[in-house]
């Protein structure tokens, strides 16, 4: 897989802005009118996942009624940059991170496949690279409220100077999950449902492949289970028209909020037991050991030196780890459990 | 470094006891009279553990003062197995571990550095390996009181068949550390007294080296922080003698008790708030990201399917992360960020 060869890729130290720049591509990105039908997918992508950190942020803050997200911008010296929002100990949501990050890098050329049809008497140089995206996890405090993942990027390599007809290559990647600690079976219809009709939109046979990538994805695999009930997830897509894999991720990116929010209005004030918050704290460990272990963003974020407080903020604000937990069997936790061992058709 | 050459290493699924056995070792291992130099340390070294187990469990029993330590005995159908020991939610301690495990697998030839010198038309097999280790991590309430980590294990691969000439090898690793959320100066210099006199009887040379192998070793690098305040660590020890180095880790284990009690009976009834509890909790979600990213024991467990409730019983009971927290330059909880930034000398 492409992000877990890039681990060596080199990007530079970010710095603090005190304001949102209009976009953080460069200049000969084309938002200056020398658009190339690729810088042009850039351009595009840029302003898709901008809008939609906006529209997703507007939406939070009117249902949680009572918490503001904080925004942190950087910006990095040879362009790129991000903008960091998140809202933290609102009335519904414990934390709540909405990011979006434009990131301009060099990996080695063994990373680059392209690169190794070129000519092997030619050594090519480190590859440029872009990559820009969304990212978001959302955890409210109510652990009848399910915990959102969303996260959609596009990415790009420069063709290598040194290697004549190695092409530039482009992909996109991206997702959304529910991780409830209780099965409501009315929410999580709803949700992959409207998982299935943005993807019908492009093609009839994405969310069933989709759906089924998230269930593998989502995987831990030292414990035999899934992070929670899935939902959609794809990555290096590029064996399709790259003007219908940018209107599919614009779909599915505005498909976050009426996926989630009526969800959220429907259990933020369920009445709830100490033992149902302990039940979703130790979830909340699961989705820790997840992300610490397994995602491939998380661990390439750390270990390529990307912004520690963007890449960690999908940690929940607390969890916990009981010795040797099992919950009883037939109970409601064990019916979350039994679905994250086994996934199952929600539609 | 070895450990992480071994991930692919195969050993056996377990099964839970309803005894606990004399011995985890095979017969061939000279427990019944048939005793080579080398099989004598599987057993002096399993002995050595089994003793420690039992007496770190009574001292902790005793400080906690009503706490009652559950335990799981497991073994393998090939041999070897092992004895977890957890108290959870004792009036001291939050969530206490004391692991004891003797482990027969094998391990892929390139993972055998011997293996290597051996004819190079000659293809090795997979090489035996055996490991035995104490492994415990110890989580008090209070966060005026600190956590402790200790580790001792005995490493030996069995000389290859098929590689004439190929030796056998043998290791010795562990280390004791401690991680407080706050400084108390007095304690931590015990502490690591009672290290450097351990270490003195051996070599004099051992406690400023195995001090600066524990603040390397528990490096959080995407933090650019250490997990705590350190003690010591080694890894792949044996260019000294045998028995000299079975003698250290005795030495070390024991210390583990008169290093660590008597700070516990010293903070476990400090009062303090909920900002000082907030605190001990953030630093609980670095012990996590260590354990889980860093840590070699840990992500080899995972890896090779090691038990996984004795592998993250390290983990502690409850954690936090809020995000791009800070604390106040000056305050309590930045000196002890500042230690762990910037390693002391603490005697």
């Amino acid at each position: 897989m492409r992000s877990s060869t890039v681990r060596c890729a080199v990007i530079e130290k970010e710095n603090p802005e005190t304001e949102r720049p209009d976009t953080f591509l460069r200049d000969s990105d084309g938002q200056n009118g020398s658009v190339s039908s690729s810088s042009s997918v850039r351009v595009r992508f840029e302003k898709m996942i901008r809008d939609a950190q906006d529209s997703v942020c507007e939406a939070i803050e009117r249902a949680d009624g009572g918490g503001k997200f904080k925004e942190d911008v950087w910006s990095r010296p040879g362009g790129g940059g991000g903008i960091s929002r998140v809202l933290q100990d609102g009335a519904v949501w414990e934390k709540a991170g909405v990011n979006v990050s434009v990131v301009y890098g060099l990996m080695p050329p063994e990373a680059y496949r392209a690169a190794k049809a070129a000519a092997s008497d030619q050594k090519p140089g480190p590859i440029p690279f872009f990559a820009a995206g969304i990212s978001s996890v959302l955890h409210p405090k109510n652990p009848f409220a399910p915990t959102l993942h969303f996260n959609y990027r596009y990415f790009e390599t420069d063709a290598p100077k040194d290697s004549p007809g190695a092409p530039r290559q482009w992909w996109f990647g991206g997702g959304t999950d529910l991780t409830p600690a209780y099965i409501f079976e009315e929410d999580v219809k709803h949700f992959h449902l409207v998982q299935k009709n943005a993807c019908d939109k492009s093609d009839p046979s994405f969310y069933p492949r989709f759906k089924k990538w998230c269930d593998d994805y989502f995987y831990i695999k030292h414990r035999g289970e899934r992070r929670g009930l899935g939902g959609i997830f794809f990555d290096d897509l590029n064996d399709y028209d790259q003007e219908m894999l940018l209107s599919f991720a614009t779909e599915c990116a505005n498909s976050v909020v009426p996926a989630y929010i009526p969800i959220i209005e429907k259990r933020k004030d369920m009445p709830f037991t100490e033992q149902h918050k302990a039940w979703q704290q130790l979830r909340r460990g699961r989705y820790v050991e997840f992300n610490l272990v397994y995602d491939r963003g998380t661990t390439f974020g750390l270990k390529t030196g990307g912004r520690i407080e963007s890449i960690l903020v999908s940690l929940p604000l607390t969890a916990r780890w009981e010795y040797d937990h099992k919950p009883e069997e037939g109970s409601e936790e064990w019916k979350l459990l039994d679905a994250c061992i086994n996934p199952k058709d929600w539609i």
